[in-house]
């Protein structure tokens, strides 16, 4: 298991550095918000393998480390695995309602233009 | 009165042409959102000079372009001010929610780290 002195464990911001603009940036990047809309509705981590994201594979390292640098999502190594969760308790708990918001506005975007 | 074939009236997306990556990237800079949450408590249009940003004019001409040209906000010149007002029907009627958590998020940082 990793523990807090693995160099394994990735940095993640606590729930009181979590900041909203940095949040809204994450999740204003088509990539990035495809990703938490799938992490949202998945019951259990996913990998980041397990995402068939349409960038190299250097620009997806690249989004998911803003998503966990900016407290959207927190991301573990399990094995060889770096495994990705939202971070919904703590979004919900800092801003209310915002995560669930964006998440509707991203279906129902996709909806509309097929995006997503 | 500005009219349509004005070359000082702004451009602006209609409303089946706002984009949900737009407007949270337009939000997730804090001058501009401190912007919006003062446009969104106004009761009435407000001209570019009325803010006091940390920020030089052409900045500031800047974040008002991202926020026009994202569809959050509606530009008029009056005379030889440019006044400015939320986009809040088309907002709401495209992601609805999202504005007021965005908002309430913003008053709710503001309140912890002393932002905006």
């Amino acid at each position: 298991m990793t523990t807090a002195a693995s160099p394994r464990e990735l940095a993640h911001p606590t729930r009181d550095e979590i900041r909203l603009e940095g949040v809204l940036h994450a999740l204003s990047d088509p990539v990035r918000l495809r990703v938490v809309r799938e992490l949202a509705t998945a019951e259990s981590e996913l990998s980041c393998s397990y995402f068939d994201l349409p960038v190299t594979k250097s620009t997806s390292t690249h989004h998911f480390r803003v998503l966990r640098e900016s407290g959207v999502i927190r991301q573990v190594y399990r094995g060889t695995a770096k495994m990705n969760g939202v971070r919904r308790d703590d979004l919900d708990e800092l801003f209310p309602g915002l995560l669930d918001s964006v998440l509707t506005a991203a279906a129902g975007e996709a909806a509309r233009h097929g995006a997503g």
